[in-house]
């Protein structure tokens, strides 16, 4: 890689605009002067998330997308339903930079001592902005990571760690014992399964493929129920009778997931109630839909009594309601446990302008597990 | 009406056998003896709620049920699907008593003076068993309504008024300023509509005809949105706008109508929102599903950001929750309301015989606004 000058730097932006379009693009921004409590941290990695895609593609029927513009400065543009246009009100015609976390080393500082301590490390930063070469960041919200740590290892810090051990710190605090999560083969789904084994917590992992539960299994799992076997309602109703697990965490969200996940904890909690209640068990039984994997309808049979939620759940509002202690707790955590715990595997790669190829949308748009890419904005500049 | 010995009395008896047939029948019982702090009520007034009928039809298929017996002791029988019949094992071959709640006059009572107090007094009481010519409840059960007060008048003094309560005080406990009702011009919701008149709260009500916007205007609503209108989501946005209504109790439970709710309370929200987020806006929006006029599924698109919930809600549970003190000056609220705020209206009264008549089951098992039934069990025997 050749030494470039660190005032400008490329970022990638997305774009609706009002007549229906999304236009993806790598635009030229001057990197700021850092302030005294600030740094600029060179991005040379930073992972491509489901909660990515929803600002970078906008709704976007992306297998239409035409390419256009030139290999280093790549123009991408779909259309996008009208239906999909009603939900972008709010960011019509606005540039908008993407990328959740990343990883990269700080490059420059400002003047005060803990931005001048950060010079040469690597840390692990959040916040958005992050699919670009350079990032201005507060010293204090930098995670410095462990000595001997590629920023490729720390470039996962947040969303999916902290989303994992979230998920534990709901269950605890909203009374629950055991948890159930869906999609449960995924980087994040791989995390928690290890958090459950470290911390002792019973889980449910419900997967779409016998491939995903041979995965989990292999690291350690001990309920692994596959909604593609004929015998998943009565898997599902075993694995949460063994457990007593009363909530789920579902990155589905659409389709009738939720509601049978519902369904089967009622049918392992009726199995303990002393009488018929027509009003079904007393149990509250709690689903949180934290991803959008399937963007369809939500569809659910009322068949589990009336003690029952499902509602949404995310990350940032839950850190805010634990407050920035309990919060800096998991962070050094995840730092402490990245190459072992919150270790994330990716597929592939790719520098800003190829993220933008075609081919490669169509293989990391599709979510599918085993085919996460890793955005590297210092490659190939 | 002749005076009858309290020795023996009638009751209907719902039971659901384990071929697939629902069956329902009177059967003749025998008065218990009153404990010390029981009382023996003559129930002259028992109202045919929506929950009552989830018990006594079991999801049975109504419209092709047989009568069979005699006119004084008619049995309808019934199918069940299979489906339904799953729902169903937790009360197979049990004959269960039917009827949540009741007025009547106290014509026995045990030793204690709690007990002979009541002794011909009009009182009314809860805890099912209520489609019966004489119940057996304790004193402390009984709620003694203001003199002048005929059964019939008291007939509805919990399911409906506690519920109607337990809305508003929900409401206010998880920190809302206004809310929302569907199925708004049935009983339940005039009362509703008379107690925010009254609480001075806000109130959007969600009908399916005109005539029953007309009829709550009459008493005096604001807001009133007719589902079957074409402007119904810019009607519903408006009102929810106007008065910051976020969370709402759905009687329906069925179809989109939750969902719809959820996603013009968003619409509403981003309009004072200070800038976009993908995860829509950050107030807090949450649907209770009360009861199950639709039987349907529930669908929803999830359009409305990620802070959102849909749960069961049910009155017993809510009582329990508040503690038999602040449940009592709910009860006494109603007494005292009984003829203005809590009045109910009732299509028709029928006899025990005559409420298992095909007939009348073809019109009060529609639950249709204006269809709504008084047993009384004094009457005809």
């Amino acid at each position: 890689m050749a030494q470039a000058s660190t005032d400008t730097g490329l970022q990638l932006r997305s774009t609706v605009k009002t007549g229906g379009t999304l236009e993806l693009s790598l635009v030229s921004v001057p990197t700021p002067e850092p302030k005294p409590e600030e740094v600029i941290v060179r991005i040379e990695a930073s992972p491509i998330n489901p909660s990515d895609q929803g600002l970078l593609f906008a709704g976007a029927d992306m297998s239409a997308a035409k390419a256009g513009g030139t290999p280093e400065r790549p123009i991408v543009t779909a259309s996008l339903s009208p239906a999909a246009m009603k939900a972008m009100a709010g960011r019509l015609d606005q540039s908008l930079p993407v990328g959740n976390e990343g990883a990269g080393v700080v490059v420059r500082a400002g003047s005060s001592p803990a931005a001048q301590a950060l010079v040469g490390k690597t840390v692990a930063i959040l916040g958005g902005a992050m699919y670009a070469q350079y990032r201005c960041i507060k010293a204090v919200q930098c995670l410095v990571l462990p000595p001997g740590t590629t920023p490729a290892e720390g470039a996962s810090c947040f969303v999916n760690p902290l989303t994992a051990l979230g998920m534990v710190a709901t269950m605890r605090a909203e009374g629950h014992k055991a948890l159930v999560h869906t999609a449960a083969a995924s980087n994040l789904g791989q995390m928690l399964q290890k958090i459950c084994l470290k911390d002792q917590i019973a889980l449910v992992n419900i997967v779409r493929k016998p491939e995903q539960a041979a995965l989990l299994k292999k690291i350690g799992a001990t309920h692994v129920c596959d909604s593609s076997s004929p015998t998943f309602m009565d898997d599902l109703t075993e694995a949460l009778a063994a457990t007593g697990a009363t909530i789920a965490f579902d990155a589905i969200g659409g389709g009738t997931l939720a509601g049978q996940i519902l369904t089967a904890m009622e049918a392992a909690a009726v199995r303990t109630a002393k009488e018929y209640s027509r009003y079904g068990s007393t149990v509250h039984k709690q689903v949180y839909i934290y991803g959008g994997l399937d963007r369809g309808p939500t569809q659910f049979q009322r068949a589990f009594g009336m003690a029952w939620g499902i509602g949404g759940w995310l990350l940032t509002p839950f850190l805010q309601k634990i407050g920035f202690e309990a919060a800096q707790k998991l962070r050094e955590r995840v730092a402490a446990e990245v190459k072992t715990t919150f270790a994330s595997t990716y597929t592939k790669e790719v520098s800003l302008a190829s993220a933008l190829r075609l081919e490669e949308i169509a293989v990391y748009g599709k979510q599918a597990t085993g085919a996460k890419y890793l955005i590297n904005p210092s490659k190939g500049v």
